[in-house]
């Protein structure tokens, strides 16, 4: 996957700059950052004396040839980054609703803060179950049988599986390093868009007209952009790839029939 | 329990009045509030076209001679209520963190647009549990099983025991029509509070003072007051009732030990 240019990202800091979010594995890109990449952005929070809230919910779904390093494990980051994880993300159990933040004491009190006067207290039973799944899963790191080793490696015949049908009808995915979502250029099935409403980006019109009329879903990717940064991910929608086989085979059904329609 | 004063209750309203918070049962008073109170209420919320927001999270805990009532049945008020509602207080699960908004379309479709994007999900298990426990109790709503009828049952109890410990020992609380609270002047105690940092009302010093030396927890009601109120309230400290037998024995043994020391 493409690196950050170290130039363009030291441009958007300054002395004002507070606080940085930091996404590996990346939603929707799928990247991974390596060490080189962490340490540029290590050295820029460092010189600008900036926090680092850095969002690591995929930190267990990074498949072969790419690893994932915390940033708050290089030196001088750990006293200026809150780490974010999610059971949801790491179990499987998205409905849950349940995360946590690792950092020190100065900075994670003020999230207590507001914890305790927003959400107040995440629900107790599932906390423990929680507790109770770590439990296991970490005291066999090794075993192929652990979560943390058996979902990546489910996850990953799923992702190329993916790939290789949608290269397979002509679509350049961009193949993800970890996480669930892979993301595809789809402007190439070139569908008759014109019975939809006019006012939206190419991306949430094609994923509409495709729920619609293909009963295959995807999230447009413009969505995750700012206003500078949409316009170069309009023609690309974001595909999830955590689905039973039995779903996989009826998307694949889906792209193969429109693919032939088309050509 | 005293009446609200409704002249003093109409000067609050004005042109300007958006909306209203309601609580009945009410946390810490233990007011339930009758047809007539809520009727003036209903009255001014027509007249000012105010929204009603009714916290009723403690409906099904209501005591001997008083009834529950939802003021959004009054006529003209459900098109202008929103009706609070939680699985904590209702089946004893506060660690759950899962309650409802009941209400017309035209007001929970606001109501939903936050959901969707604050907490976005509540847990799913949570909300199934929930659901399931419903259509048990709805079920045997006359049985004595249900759980509407045998946990105020179980609680009126307590509630006259505490009240008794606590007349007996030369306080007055407020008798609650329901909730699971119970208010009481307790300066009469007169406890030592010298050593107490001197920057805060009577009640929080109280409370610190008695945890730490009796340990014995309540809560400071000026905690729930504006400041117009606090000054009348600060003397009233809110104890908790919904508690095994063997707490309120060890509650009635400080407390008996307690006044004997001091008279």
């Amino acid at each position: 996957m493409e690196k950050d240019d170290p130039q363009e990202l030291e441009s958007k800091f300054n002395s004002k700059t507070k606080a940085i979010i930091l996404n590996t594995p990346h939603n929707p890109l799928g990247k991974v950052y390596n060490k080189e990449e962490l340490q540029v952005i290590a050295d820029l929070c460092i010189k600008y004396d900036t926090l680092c809230i850095s969002d690591e919910v995929y930190e267990w779904l990074v498949y072969s040839g790419n690893k994932h390093l915390k940033i708050a494990t290089f030196p001088g980051m750990w006293e200026r980054t809150i780490t974010i994880g999610s059971a949801g993300k790491t179990f499987s159990v998205t409905g849950w609703k349940l995360g946590w933040s690792i950092g020190p004491n100065h900075l994670i009190k003020h999230l207590q803060t507001v914890q305790q006067n927003t959400i107040y207290t995440c629900a107790t039973p599932l906390q423990e179950a929680l507790a109770q799944a770590f439990w296991i899963d970490i005291k066999r790191m090794d075993d192929p049988e652990c979560y943390f080793n058996s979902l990546p490696k489910e996850l990953e015949v799923k992702r190329d599986r993916i790939v290789h049908l949608l290269e397979s009808v002509g679509l350049k995915p961009i193949v993800p390093d970890g996480g669930y979502f892979i993301i595809a250029d789809v402007s190439l099935l070139d569908p008759d868009l014109s019975d939809m409403k006019n006012n939206e980006p190419y991306d949430y019109k094609f994923v509409k007209w495709m729920t619609k009329h293909k009963k295959l879903s995807a999230i447009p990717v413009s969505a995750f952009c700012n206003s500078e940064t949409k316009s170069q991910f309009e023609k690309f929608v974001r595909f999830c790839f955590i689905k039973k086989d039995s779903t996989l085979d009826a998307a694949e059904e889906i792209i193969k029939a429109w693919s032939v329609q088309k050509s």
